[in-house]
């Protein structure tokens, strides 16, 4: 795969309600903070569930991983940075890293997978058509893959 | 209206995520366990969302009260008391009593209210027949009401 | 009481979480939104929780209020305006309206209240020194009071 | 390690307020699932949070990892079961397994990882004598780790 790296930063403010009774951010509230830098990416980008959506389409989560490293608290502010992982299989991945913005401490790293489904909820093995074009707008296709496609 | 009091018991269970920062159960989590109590009497009784959307009718709620007495905390036990109210006017209402299992304490009472939508989203002023019919079966509808119905 | 009327505009974003089974943000979702209003407008105003605990106060919601007047969906970017009640019961009263960002409809409007509690968690019934002073800087307290305070 | 396999099997039931707007249970949700499975366990075998907490020790989540089969939607109920993890680091871990109650399927799988933090929030490198005590009691302990202990 060619080197070309998309990413976004997007940034997060810890609410009231994201901190538990041991005074930092519950840690399942990580996943909602994952899916605001997927949003934000799936926003600048095109792609997010929508664009998908509406080639009939679905994008469901088929595997989340969230590794904690220190503590966010209320009122602290963050930024969550979204990488795009250009993969093989007929998959969707992406990296996740939070920072505290008030030190730039690394926060929380994660990864998210999604697969494709048509509109009878069957995995699609293959890459979608709408995907590849995407990918080599974006310079993320192999020769070979630009082969196939034409 | 007549007197008949339709009402049930549902219990909860506060959960880790359920309390905030201050050690006690945030008051937006008492927006589901009133929905858990209503979700239950909508099943006991079968007048549950599902039972008016497939005869084509939304019952969007229009709106929510919460008067929060006492907290609870992790741990606790607690009680929803469900009643349905049989009000005049076209809408569903319902007032919710929480109680604390442990020492039987009134923690927070509610009310909601929700109205009828056809499919298109647009609001039905007269009581749906499959409203009718439930009040009629459950000793709720004046006979005046009755009279119409027939 | 005065006119001064203090007031924030808050922008939320309806996140892909915040959307229901219907297609529209969960009623209860929109404590939250109200919460951040009220987060954002302590921070403004130097009158949130923080401000009020480091006093030794607590400020537990004990009342809130919320009717929906038109959905929300995935996409929509919302504000919501804060307006400090200046009440002369010893509470905190906010009033709330939630705006679609796009058409200007009014989405829901709501309410809190809240009590002033000692670290006992005893009830205070009289105003905090910390909230009258508070309240004569931005010129919401009557003359009478200001002689009481001195 | 020894075989014994401590286990609990925990009923939830899907929520209106779970489900999103492509009518399965949105995935974040399964996190407070897993938590579901995990508190269950703790009271059922006496190692919650609160059973460390008060001897001083945190026990923060460090990891989680979940992986999702098959959706769940409004109205389902589910089985957790979560396995204690009889790990030789100073953590500690549990394995999840969700399944529909309707049909036995496999909904999700998944895994946590919690640490050992004294209260000054520094991480316990070794196993805390009441988490020795508790594998003891429960057969969990290797010959060599009882022989430490004494």
């Amino acid at each position: 795969m060619k080197n070309t790296v998309l990413m976004t930063k997007t940034q997060i403010q810890v609410r009231f309600s994201d901190v538990d009774s041991m005074g930092v951010v519950w840690h399942g509230q990580y996943i909602k903070y994952l899916e605001d830098g997927r949003e934000d990416f799936g926003n600048k980008f095109n792609i997010n569930y929508l664009d998908f959506h509406k080639r009939g389409i679905l994008i469901p989560i088929v595997k989340i991983v969230c590794d904690y490293k220190r503590p966010l608290v209320y009122g602290d502010t963050a930024t969550v940075e979204t990488r795009f992982i250009n993969c093989e299989a007929a998959k969707i991945q992406y990296e996740y890293a939070i920072y505290n913005n008030k030190n730039h401490d690394l926060i929380a790293t994660g990864s998210s997978t999604q697969v494709f489904l048509n509109l009878n909820h069957e995995l699609m093995l293959g890459f979608p058509r709408f995907f590849i074009e995407w990918k080599e707008k974006h310079g993320l296709l192999e020769e070979v893959n630009k082969f196939n496609l034409s």
